[in-house]
């Protein structure tokens, strides 16, 4: 049996003196690494996503720092988000990677490719905003309140993540058994409050309106992907809409009756869609 | 016998002392009035697009200042344009429209709709730019060469407005054969070399970078419908990725294998959507 479910828990040590978690799964070729939503482990992917993107490329899920089960203090910035994440695939020992960023893991996704340009091949940014835009400044009150408590819930996270239509709740209760009811061993950390309120921080500092700030990404000149789902109320997508006007380089789809989870939901489509971005 | 291709020419002198040449079409209800493209008048706009949209709609195509048969000298700026095309509005005594803008008119559509919001119902932005974006200035110049020489030529406008794929080149001819084969009497006048130096000036303009003048159409409240062929060189379509993320209720839909004339190409569906959008 194999597949990201069982994938193992692997740590590295870093420079910066932080023990990253991380797994790995599929080919070995150069890595996609992904970089997780708001209070998201190592569990937190759906593994049929993370199986799909892994028929064809060595997929890379890790905590970041004070993330789960990996050491330190959680950033409030996400430009120190990215620093970090770059502490990471320093100690991989990578010097060329494809990145998937997911919701704030798309904030950071850009962050590396601008002040680390060099380390980045291709990016997929999924539910994704430039810093500045107008309109996103802490989330919506219901989103936040759904997916912000101390105590998470199931409940909170479907309706963030997906849909109530009838295609959407169906999908939102088989993602949320393979993601929640899969790994039964080496499971990761939960993340902490700590957590919780610095990733917030640093969301809301991003969204801060800034127009000016929005010329930042046309200097993202690697192909990217945008894509998120057409009903999102975490990041809605006119924000994809406005990242593939301003990059230079840019695709966009937006996936049908999907939310915040359109990745999930849409697992074989879009893991097919981002293979057929990497080959281009 | 009726439709566009037989609309008889009118004239409206307007107080700014233009007589404006327009055309009418369809029912008598709020005028959705269509902005023309670059060097274009009365006689561009393709038949079949008009008929389409007049089953529901009351038509209004017009020359602007300078444009045509309309007297007085073409203005060298998108903002004398919108007056300009606000002066018509005003001599009709529409006290509110739909607007319809194309090309070099979609700048005019949303400069209008920013000088006077109460004029101002809904608007359709057919590839389409905000003032500022980065990489546009001026058109390729494979674009401006083949649409800006002193004689114009059906090779320039098919290799402009439809795509070289079998597809694109078959419906380049049936368009252009609606268009330049359809009406026989009462023909417009063909646009001067001045209209022609003034509109790219206005172009060139609106393309110098500036990407502070993004957060202009954030202004722009009105449902927008924002419309594109997946080809167009002369405007690219990310810009209209960029004004349906910058604006704060827009829609937008991108049209496959289609370039500049993709609302002649597709005239049929591009017809059903916008009237779709109206009665949203």
């Amino acid at each position: 049996m194999s597949g990201y479910k069982t994938a193992q828990t692997q740590t590295v040590r870093a420079a910066n003196g932080i023990n990253y978690d991380y797994r790995s799964a599929g080919l070995n070729l150069m890595p996609l690494v992904l970089l997780q939503h708001f209070r998201g482990n190592l569990d937190n992917w759906d593994p049929a996503l993370i199986d799909a993107l892994s028929e064809h490329r060595r997929v890379i899920t890790f905590d970041n720092t004070g993330v789960g089960a990996s050491t330190g203090r959680t950033p409030h910035t996400v430009a120190e988000m990215a620093h970090d994440a770059i502490e990471f695939l320093t100690a991989m020992e990578f010097d060329r990677v494809d990145l998937l960023g997911f919701s704030i893991g798309s904030f950071a996704a850009q962050e590396i490719a601008l002040v680390r340009p060099d380390l980045v091949e291709r990016i997929v940014l999924a539910s994704a905003a430039p810093q500045g835009a107008a309109g996103m400044h802490g989330w919506a009150p219901d989103v936040i309140g759904a997916v912000g408590q101390p105590e998470t819930s199931p409940e909170g996270y479907l309706s963030v993540f997906f849909t109530d239509s009838p295609v959407g709740l169906e999908a939102g209760q088989a993602a949320a058994q393979r993601i929640f009811g899969g790994r039964t061993e080496d499971r990761d950390e939960p993340t902490s409050w700590q957590t919780r309120l610095a990733q917030y921080d640093a969301v809301s500092a991003w969204g801060i309106p800034n127009h000016a700030l929005l010329e930042r990404v046309t200097a993202i000149t690697q192909p990217v992907f945008v894509a998120n789902g057409d009903s999102d109320r975490m990041i809605l997508p006119r924000y994809s809409h406005l990242l593939a006007g301003l990059l230079p380089n840019a695709t966009i789809k937006i996936y049908p009756d999907a939310a915040h989870g359109f990745l999930f939901q849409h697992h074989e489509e879009f893991a097919a869609d981002v293979t057929e971005f990497f080959r281009r």
